[in-house]
């Protein structure tokens, strides 16, 4: 039965599981509900968990023991999740992100507002709240953002068999873990002077320091490294995590390769929300319709006014547009097609930027790279449309009026969809948010003029 | 010293390193080129590589042993590495590809044509090739195109002793393996039975029979496991590991945690690229030229032909706009809001399809959840154009058509956004690339419609 019923991928329900799951709470009784989500494969648990009411998710994780519901939580995106738990009552929420690991801790309750957090963390075990409010006070794409605090740590004074024996005790404990390193620290001081392979531990006589078999001067990060250089230090290296280290040197924890993976993947998805004009935090659609609505009509109505100030550049040549009023046809065309070019190029350099292939000064690289493609798809595209509007209309004049615009507009989009995220980057603003918006609107305006100003220069050619 | 030489993060070389690389690849020492690279930091050689012209880079790469090679092709973004590769004899690509690891192998060939990957597969060791070529024929985002070769592996009539003893003896090429699990088979046929945790075999008996040690029946997956479910699976459990099995239950290979965590990154990055029209593959400016263009105009002239269909509902109603030329400013303000509130919501279902929050087949259930966004934000986005308008022209029948526009607009959009992405997986088209463009000409051509339409009823108010 090798791949029978423990193996992942095939299958579903034949019922829908929430309306069970949803049974199962109205009917309080914890002991079948928590048998049922245990039969569940993980994306039916956090898929039934969204299609529950508030009111219905709420009773769930409050019939639920704590650990339980802490695994739960975990299962579902971090929006989601602390939507949840913004709504529970400090004690019970306090118990529940007690059952997490120290980082997710972290991430659920930095998501919060700063007043929720607080008043979960002071129902909270003080000495468990004072860790994590530590891990917060670092920003979350950094090494100490992303770190945990569960990990082993021996001074540097002990022998093998002090660390086998304190294994052997605590293995239960420990095997939460997931570590293949122990760390050393001068007895004393704390500061890290060693790692432990514990594979290493295998193979050495009991009676030595673990001073001989150590590691010595391990590879470590400072608490603020970005995630940018944690991302090139495990591409460099097979690491399965590295120890952090403050100012002078002591151990603060440790960052696992996955928890880099994870932020790195995480940010991907945000860039892609942001440019797609999802802001203000991750939508499932299971938030609030108010929220959902809010945070969307943010950006759009910045978006709207952007464009408004654009297409006033057609009011103030109403009078050419009225005598050639085929180029209102083209005017929509001419403006979407610049968008598409420069954020093509927008594309490419926010990928480059977080890739380490471009630095935030080479606008003059990045203008020498992207002025090549600009000229070919802007000649390219101008034809084409040029072409278009000379077969239509039989006017060779309109065919030259609309290609040129576009050619020469598709040229300034993509130079300028190419250099924007790396003016933004230097001005430190988000390159993913700010640039699709501005870039649209100065091609807009931009191409709009083109048209309208060739246009009326020859203007008796056609009418 | 804690913080000092070897810690990451800060610092940067004054001159420009890749100069100094052209430089020594110039003068063919590759002694000081191989010292001067291991003096770099890993962001600086990815970037110096890619300041390179084509021909420093392939000299650079025939310079280098193999396994330096290897090592740096790894530092690279594929598409560039692939790039790269392309370009060599089979031979010493043959010898390079054989210094990597058989997920990276296979990551590389992958990027390549079949007919460039065939020709260093003939060159390579036949039993090598052989591993890449099963590695190639799972689809990259399975458990069996992401699983590597390299594992630990036991017949289940060896004892403890056996194992720590080929440890010991193969204790230096294990260390790359960077496993926590050796897994037990059945002697003879090879299905997986077991996996054993190194850290147990600390504190077992070495006369024991390893499968009293081994934990049983131990979760696996099948080679065809999708990327979503894997992703699900190592959300659920804190495995660094699984097995992957064939038909039989056999064992084929190792599917680490980290090669889920980056192939879900990777996807997500993909992502990001492909709804802003970077298609046919990852785009790096070291690419030439005629490459970057052409694959930017592939997506472009699509995308123009569609403008063109969507924009000839103005030439349709060319008489109504000649004889209301204001309306003319605000159509392209009526199709870029459009498309940007559709495509919010297309992010939304592209995002909840990839978290599993969402089925393909739920139409209804995200077309209940849009049609509140879209009637919310349909009336403030047209009441405020609208309003503009009236402020503007002193006309309100002109602010009504506009605005009404507007909003029927932004709720078909919305509706239809959030719709789409999930209607394409169900016909098996890629989300990502199809929804955008495809949307815009659906709500442009409605846009187009509905303003000119209205205001054809209403000529004689508009004038």
């Amino acid at each position: 039965m090798p791949n029978g019923a423990r193996s992942v991928g095939g299958g579903a329900a034949s019922a829908e599981p929430w309306t069970e799951v949803a049974r199962l709470v109205r009917s309080g009784d914890r002991a079948r509900l928590e048998s049922y989500l245990r039969t569940l494969p993980p994306a039916e648990v956090a898929l039934s968990i969204s299609r529950l009411d508030q009111e219905d998710q709420t009773a769930l994780l409050m019939l639920l023991a704590p650990a339980e519901a802490a695994d739960l939580l975990e299962e579902v995106p971090d929006a989601q999740a602390a939507d949840l738990i913004e709504d529970f009552p400090p004690a019970p929420a306090a118990a529940i992100v007690g059952e997490m690991s120290s980082d997710e801790r972290a991430d659920l309750l930095g998501e919060l507002d700063a007043e929720d957090a607080e008043s979960i963390l002071r129902a909270m075990d003080p000495v468990e709240a004072e860790g994590v409010r530590k891990l917060l006070r670092y920003p979350p794409d950094t090494a100490g953002g992303l770190m945990i605090t569960e990990y082993l740590a021996y001074p540097d004074d002990r022998r093998v068999a002090d660390v086998l024996e304190d294994l052997r005790a605590h293995g239960e404990e420990y095997s939460d873990y997931d570590v293949q390193y122990a760390y050393v620290t001068a007895a004393g001081t704390g500061t890290l002077v060693g790692a432990l392979r514990l594979r290493d531990l295998l193979f050495a006589a009991r009676d030595k320091p673990i001073a001989e078999v150590m590691i010595t001067d391990p590879i470590r990060v400072a608490a603020e490294t970005s995630l940018d250089d944690l991302q090139q230090l495990f591409e460099a290296h097979g690491f399965v995590g590295v120890p952090v280290v403050g100012p002078a040197g002591e151990l603060l924890g440790v960052l696992r390769r996955t928890a880099v993976k994870e932020a790195v993947g995480r940010r991907a998805g945000g860039l892609f929300l942001k440019v797609s004009g999802i802001v203000g935090g991750e939508e499932v659609r299971s938030l609030p319709l108010g929220v959902r609505s809010l945070r969307r009509l943010s950006w759009l109505s910045v978006n709207i006014v952007l464009n408004i100030v654009a297409a006033s550049v057609i009011a103030f040549y109403q009078d050419t547009l009225e005598k050639a009023i085929i180029l209102a046809v083209f005017l929509p065309i001419i403006s979407d097609m610049s968008g598409c070019s420069g954020n093509q190029a927008v594309a490419v350099s926010i990928r480059e930027l977080s890739l380490g292939l471009v630095r935030p000064g080479e606008l003059l690289r990045v203008l020498a790279k992207e002025s090549g493609v600009g000229l070919i798809n802007g000649m390219v595209l101008g034809s084409l449309l040029g072409g278009v509007a000379l077969l239509w209309r039989g006017n060779p004049y309109l065919g030259l009026v609309v290609g040129a615009a576009l050619a020469a507009n598709t040229l300034l989009s993509v130079c300028l969809g190419g250099m924007l995220p790396l003016a933004l980057k230097r001005l430190r603003m988000d390159p993913a948010l700010v640039s699709g918006p501005l870039l649209t609107t100065v091609t807009d305006m931009c191409g709009f003029f083109l048209v309208l100003k060739l246009a009326d220069m020859m203007l008796p050619l056609l009418a």
